[in-house]
């Protein structure tokens, strides 16, 4: 295997650590993907337009209301009406969505601790430099590739 | 941002990736996350028993059912029966599913070689052997993690 090929493999291997870890916090919450996605995105942002959120997504807005009604009635989601924005309504995080977002934060930082020990002091300064050149463009990553 | 810090915060850049990545192929060939990666599965490791595969993402028979038969009427898998084992049913992968499967790897393929581009070439060879070092262990990873 070339080097291409090797990373390749790396990128398919870490893939299916994110889904497996998914798939725990899925079951321990009771959350589709989408559910779980909605929920880490406004915990990370803070709260959000319920149209802003349709789109970041690329779902119909009564797809989204349904998913919300789900999400809300397990009490990790609240809706509330903006006070200067009367038109808009706007989805906050409860402290059990909360508890969500900081359960997936928390295995990546597991993760971290775990590469940390794995790779050699010395190459670990440069693995992580070079790992943050790659992922900070990673906006842009998506665009190229699919472009 | 220490170090650890720093690469959390890559492992969160990269998760946003291949999400992104993902909710392009979902919409191109209209399919959910579990149905998708389904999909992946058997176009990686062959035909699967009914069974095992409900295993492997923690599903209810009756779940998989019916995501098999939307996915069966979308042609991108196929229910077969084994000759030698008459009582199992396996999902088999059609022409069109490995063309979706195609699509993923390639999208890999092209994010392996951005990343290429980026790191300087006497850093890249560390940076692959060191990430493979980590993801080659990505079951135990996941072990430890939700241990």
């Amino acid at each position: 295997m070339n080097n291409i090929e090797r990373l390749e493999s790396c990128l398919i291997n870490l893939r299916d650590v994110f889904r497996r870890h998914q798939q725990v916090i899925k079951s321990k919450y009771n959350v589709s993907t989408v559910e779980m996605d909605i929920i880490q995105l406004i915990a990370m942002e803070g709260q959000k337009k319920m149209k802003d959120i349709g789109e970041a997504f690329g779902i119909k807005f009564s797809t989204l209301t349904s998913i919300v009604d789900k999400i809300e009635g397990q009490k990790l989601v609240k809706r509330v009406n903006s006070k200067t924005d009367r038109r808009s309504v706007y989805l906050t995080i409860t402290p059990k969505g909360q508890a969500l977002y900081e359960n997936y934060k928390n295995y990546i930082h597991v993760i971290a601790m775990l590469m940390q020990r794995t790779i050699s002091q010395e190459h670990f300064e440069i693995f992580v430099s070079e790992f943050e050149k790659i992922t900070s463009k990673s906006a842009a990553l998506s665009a190229h590739a699919h472009s």
